[in-house]
Formats: structure tokens, C-alpha cells, sequence
């Protein structure tokens, strides 16, 4: 412990961090039983502070692995985050792996030891011996203070290269991120990695990217494509001395592209379509309710996702069987026997219905056989309908997505998609000025 | 082309597989826009079918790093499946890479380009000179068919080992490894990893884990638990030469840890909540309505998730507005200013409400505070009630999840499945013989 201060005082030496590469630690991963939700978190939070992320690596609780991982991403990247493999069992062994692969001694740290039983203090419980392993660290190491849990986290050096060790908890993870690993990037980056997501719908990948590759094929600001569920999404990145900078580099593409693509677009970066309709309904001050049936609650999910829904929406009806479709919305019942609950007329009749019943200025229905079971050859897997009520009238409109029959998430996501997308255009195209 | 056929036989004598490597490729996994789910899914199924899982790697649409991330796979692993980068755009570059690699050309596949030109007609719209980029593969590469995109994807060896590319779309991935991968890897892995999951709720990850700290101790079968949403499940897993024999060695560890934990079993495998409600349900003929507010659509959304849930699941009120609680669950106007939306007696109205207007056996109701904002002293954010009705009564608890008060989804999510939890105890417990 003597020589913790000229090697962390050697630690603060290291130069600049225009690189990172994250290692995710867990068996549980290789095994697929967890979803990594931290790498993209982390890539997100350092790419915004200035450093390239080259690679994420995913290895197991094995000893020689994670010495590996840990020794080829030291020697490509200057900033090394590693999450997982901090708690107290015996397959936990990132800091263990570090000390060997930086040649230090395992070392116990008052100053940790102080905070697993402070913090068995609050839960109310006794630590066991085991938990003491969590105040083992190389030695030599920064402690990275922990608010929400018993583990620290570790800061060395490894050739050239900084390494931070963090625990797998999300929550854990991003305080101790935020806390000590932000400031650190922030001030050793060389400005700031700067970028805008633009979303669009309505058009398919290659038609968009056909209209603008041009940017596609330009390095600065470099412009690069995403498709997910019937949307297209249009990142733009910079590099650049300062956040206000990076933004004027990328305003005149933003511009351009818009101009080019306009008619397709619904928002940028966190901007969800649903969101979309959200933001035009709290605008002009107007409400919605939903009636669904193959969506089954999907489409008043996605609307209560985010807070302060209530302003906009009133009710949703999921009117799984005809019987509810003909109590609560009024579907005529011979229209239900004569057309079949998915057919236009009774999409019709579900959204004038969902309007009429809850008083609102909108109505949106969606009805269709998501399957992968149910279809006919008259009316198919992906067949689906989506009808739009307001005080003029009632529209609706034929989706045609039978080339995703087979997976149901597919047909109701899109559906979903198609339904909010298609009620913004209707709300839009009012004229309400 | 001419040598086609000779380098597919080739390929056909690679030996055992043993071990997998998974590489994700896509920029927009490296600045955190897209969670990376393939490798998970990936992992799960290669496990099953034999193969052990050492790595995953993720880099981004950059040639030179590609190229040295299938290398670096390649020289480990007897399988590398690849996702991602097989779309039309310049971005994208697996196949291109796995040529460079392997020293191979990249020529045109007519069966490739026929299957853009057939996907492109059922879709209604003609290819650009852009798509047929995905009819070109390595020289020698076997062709893996992709039912449901215009992406087909290679099989071709580098360095001994079998390089898969597969594309990022999830449900392409899934498709095209379970008709192509899934029989190969069968095939060639020696023996199967074979696992089953025990799911369980209402009990914590430590209380459950001291309950069977033994199977967590020992080494074959291997039990390991992982905690998400107030639910925890625990993994039992083992190496057999067969499927059978496999399932003969988790069977006893199965029944006692079952023995220990019943009370808090919903489950194995696959199985969900709304599955284990649903489940119940079909089997006594019986059927389910729902009353939602804080959870705006979600419980339904679950029970339709999985196809065939109409024969149980009637309709679903989602009952946004204090004027939608009155007039279609018919909660008396008095209750709701007396106690207020979020209260115990307002929970019992709702369910009552939501089974007597749809003449289901069940009502299930959820009022409370998701938050983030919204909380109150006396009713905080994480206030949860959920009211279940049938023909003998109603009854009602009360949820705090206020240790999840920043994080709206959890709250939700957990309400969900707090909800699911006491119907089906509540369904259990009535004596149904």
C-alpha cells in the first residue's frame, strides 16, 4: 500500500484518450441468458465525450480469457472499461485477472473494506468473509467509488493504457461511470465525438439511401443508415473541437438531407413516432383514443411509454373478440358477419367507434391477423387494416404485410408503425392553421 | 463459378465443431444506437446444439477491422457466425471482408441475384443497380437461403474454420440459422450442452440463491441465477453426448431445487407470466378481462403476444381517464374523488368493472403511480394497486415499488408482473376439481 501514491500519481500521467474499447465479463452472455444492455450504454456515453470505440469484447468468468481480453484491448485502445465479475463469488475475476495482467499483487483496501460493511450496514445485514473479496484490488489501483452497491470499481495502468473495472449492474455501472470515468474522458479527449439521428418512414433502406449517398460517401460528417421495423434511421457524425462546433459541421447536411427527404421524416435522435403524434396532440391541444384488436394493447403501450401521455389520450379499447368490438365500439353486427373483423369497413367502424365512445378528436383503430396462425387465403397472415376517425369523417387504409407472416412481432410492430405514421400524415394534412 | 462445387465439398469435410465464436458488426453498436440482442439469441442456440461459446466480438462497418476480427475468430474457433453488414448500402461489408480474408474474389451469384429480383416482385417494387451488390459473394461460398429478406448469406471456410455471415435483421438471423446453421452444427458438435431455466417470483435473487447455495456450489449440472424485473430464474445446465442423457442429469437437481422453491415456481424454459396465466386459463375453459391505467395497455399487450390467446383473453379497458374509469368500468364517480384513481377500492372497481361488462371469469385491474413525475406524499411514485375479480368477490393488494420510482419501465414491467403473479395464485387457490 506504501507505493499507492506514486502509482496513482503515475496513473494521472497518462496521456490522451482518443480511444476505447469496452469487455463485458459473464459466462451468463457467452450462455445467452443476458442481453448486454451495458456495452451499447457505455459506447454511447464515450462517444459523446470525445473517444472512438473500435470494439466491444464479450468473454466468460475464465481466468485466461479475461487476461487476454484484457491485454489485446490494452494494447489497441487508451481507455479499457470492463463491466461484470466484480461480486463476491468465486467466478468473479476481472480485478483478479487485471493484477496478473498488469504483474501487480492482490492488495486489500481499507478504504473498500470500510465501504462493503457501510453498505451492509443500510441493507441491514452482515457481510460474510466472502464479501470481503470485494476490497481486493491490484496493487496500486484508483478506487472508483460505488454510491449504489457493495463493489468498487478498480483504475490502473496496463500497458499504456488505462483500464477501469465496473460492476455489471446497470444502475451501478452508470453511477460510477458518471461520477468518475466522465470527468476523467471528458478532460483527456480531444474534443467531442458529435452527432444527430434523423428518423424517417415510408420509404425503404435503399430507396433513402439512394437519394443520399452522396453523404453516405462522405467521411465528414460521415452519414450512415439504419432500418428496424418499417422506420429508417439516418446518423450523422462529426468529430470536432467543441460540442458547439461538431453541431455546425453537421447542421448544413442535417439541412440538406431534410430537404431531400422531407416528406418521409417524423423526428430526431430519442424522437419515437408515436412520440410523433404525441407532440402534434399536446400542440394543438387535441385528445386520442384507440381501438385494437391483432395490436392487442401494443399501440396504447407504446403511447403510455413515456410520461405525460395523459394529455393526449383518453382510452384505448382492446377488443379482442366481435363481441366487444360490437358493445363497446358499436361495429354493427352485420357488418362484423358480412365483411369479417379484418376488413376496411369494420376498421372504420372501430375508429369512429373508439372516437364517439370516449368523446375524443381522434380515433385510431387497427385490425388484421398478425398469425403466424389464423390466415386465409382470402385474408392472409399480414393482412391488416387501419382506420382513422375525426370530426370530418372516417378513412382507412390496407397494409399489405405479408412478407413478415412469419414472425407476429414483425406484423404488429409494423402495424403499430404504420397505424401512428399514418394518423400524423392524416393530423398534419388538416388544415388547422 | 466453375469451381464452385469442388470448394462446397471442401467445406462439407470440415471437421468437429467444438467451439463458436459470434462477431456483430455495425457502427451503430459501437455508438450505442442499437443494442446488440443477435449475439444473446446466437449464444443460446449454439449452446444447445453443442457448440461452446468462447468470444463475442463487435466492430464496427471499417474494413481493415473486420477483416481482423473474422481472422482473429477464425484462428480460435471452429464455427464464426457473423451478423450484420450484408445490406446493399457501401456500408456494408461482411462479405467483402470474408473474401479479402479467405483470398477469394467476389463474383456474382445467379441464384442470389434471383432471389433479390423474387423478394423485390413480392414486395412490389423494382431492385436499383445498389441491390444486386448482395448477389455478390466470395468465390466458393454455399449460399444460405434467407426466406423472409433480400440478404442471403455465406458459408465459407477460413483458416479451418467455418465462417458464417448472416444478416443483423433479427427475425432474417433467426430464419436463416435455424433452415441452414442449426442441422450443420447438430450435425458436427460432439455431444449437446443441454440446460433447462426454472422461473420464479416473489422471492429475491439472495433469498432464493441461499435456498439452493449448494447446486450453486457444485459443478455438474452447473445452476445459475440471474434476478430481472421482481422476477429470478435459475439456469441448470450440463455437457452430455446426447440430448437424453443430458436431461437425465438436470432431472434430480430440477425436482429438489423445485422441492425447496415450489412456492415461487411459475415455469420452465420459454415460459412467461401472461403464459403460465395463460395457460391456466385455457385449461379450465376459463377467460380474462382487463382493466388498465398506469400500465397503459401493457398487460394486454403480453397476453397477445403469444397467438391463440382469444380463446381466453376477452378484452382489455385501457382506462386512461378518470371519465373512462366511470363510464366504461363503471367505478362510481364518488370513489374516484373520495380515494382517488390510484386507491385500493378503485382497484377493486376496476376489475369488478372490467368482468361484468366483458362477462369474463376474471377481471384483473392496475392503478397506480408509474411515475417519473406525478408522485405525491401521500401516494409517491411506485404506489401500486391491482384488483382481482370473480364470480365469489373481489380482492385487492397493494405494491410498493417505490425502490424503482426513477425508472418508469420497471415500475411498469413490475406491476405487470406482480399482477400476472397474484392471478394466477389467486386462480390456483380456488378449488376448481
Amino acid at each position: 500500500m506504501q507505493n499507492e501514491k506514486t502509482k496513482t500519481e503515475a496513473l494521472e500521467d497518462t496521456g490522451t484518450i482518443g480511444s476505447a474499447e469496452i469487455v463485458t465479463i459473464g459466462t451468463e452472455m457467452l450462455l445467452g441468458d443476458l442481453v448486454d444492455t451495458n456495452s451499447a450504454w457505455l459506447s454511447s456515453r464515450l462517444a459523446s465525450l470525445g473517444a472512438s470505440l473500435y470494439r466491444h469484447t464479450t468473454v466468460g468468468d475464465n481466468r485466461e480469457r479475461i487476461i487476454t481480453a484484457l491485454s489485446e484491448a490494452a494494447s489497441r485502445a487508451d481507455l479499457v472499461v470492463t463491466t461484470g465479475g466484480l461480486g463476491p463469488t468465486s467466478d468473479d475475476l476481472t480485478n483478479e485477472c487485471l493484477a496478473i495482467a498488469a504483474g501487480r499483487k492482490m492488495v486489500e483496501y481499507p478504504e473498500a473494506r470500510r465501504h462493503v460493511d457501510e453498505k451492509f450496514a443500510t441493507f441491514g445485514r452482515k457481510p460474510t468473509p466472502s464479501n470481503y473479496k470485494q476490497a481486493l484490488f491490484p496493487e496500486g489501483t484508483r478506487l472508483i467509488p460505488n454510491p449504489l452497491g457493495t463493489a468498487m470499481g478498480a483504475l490502473l495502468e496496463l500497458d499504456g493504457a488505462l483500464v477501469a473495472t465496473l460492476p455489471g449492474v446497470p444502475a451501478e455501472m452508470k453511477g460510477m461511470f458518471e461520477g468518475t470515468l466522465a470527468p476523467l474522458v471528458r478532460e483527456r479527449s480531444e474534443g467531442a465525438i458529435v452527432s444527430r439521428t434523423l428518423h424517417f418512414t415510408g420509404i425503404g433502406e435503399s430507396a433513402l439511401a439512394e437519394k443520399v449517398q452522396d453523404f453516405l460517401d462522405a467521411s465528414d460528417p460521415t452519414v450512415a443508415p439504419l432500418a428496424s421495423q418499417g422506420k429508417v434511421r439516418l446518423r450523422i457524425t462529426t468529430r470536432a473541437a467543441t460540442l458547439e462546433e461538431g453541431e455546425k459541421k453537421i447542421a448544413p447536411a442535417a439541412e440538406e438531407i431534410l430537404t431531400r427527404l422531407g416528406d418521409y421524416y417524423f423526428g430526431a435522435d430519442d424522437e419515437t413516432l408515436e412520440g410523433a403524434v404525441g407532440r402534434i396532440l399536446t400542440e394543438r391541444g387535441e385528445t386520442l383514443s384507440l381501438a385494437e384488436s391483432c395490436t392487442g394493447g401494443l399501440l396504447a403501450k407504446r403511447l403510455t411509454d413515456g410520461a405525460g401521455s395523459s394529455t393526449y389520450f383518453k382510452e384505448g379499447l382492446v377488443t379482442y373478440s366481435n363481441e366487444s368490438k360490437e358493445r363497446l365500439l358499436g361495429v354493427p353486427h352485420d357488418l362484423l358477419v358480412e365483411h369479417g373483423a379484418v376488413s376496411e369497413p369494420v376498421a372504420r367502424a372501430m375508429a369512429e367507434g373508439a372516437r364517439k365512445a370516449a368523446g375524443t378528436d381522434y380515433g385510431l383503430s387497427v385490425t388484421g391477423v398478425a398469425g403466424p396462425g389464423g390466415g386465409t387465403e382470402q385474408k392472409p397472415v399480414g393482412l391488416v387494416f387501419v382506420g382513422i376517425s375525426d370530426e370530418d369523417g372516417v378513412v382507412a387504409e390496407r397494409l399489405d404485410l405479408s412478407a413478415w407472416k412469419h414472425s407476429r412481432e414483425a406484423v404488429r410492430e409494423r402495424s403499430a408503425n404504420r397505424a401512428f405514421d399514418l394518423l400524423r400524415h392524416h393530423m398534419l394534412g388538416r388544415d388547422k392553421t
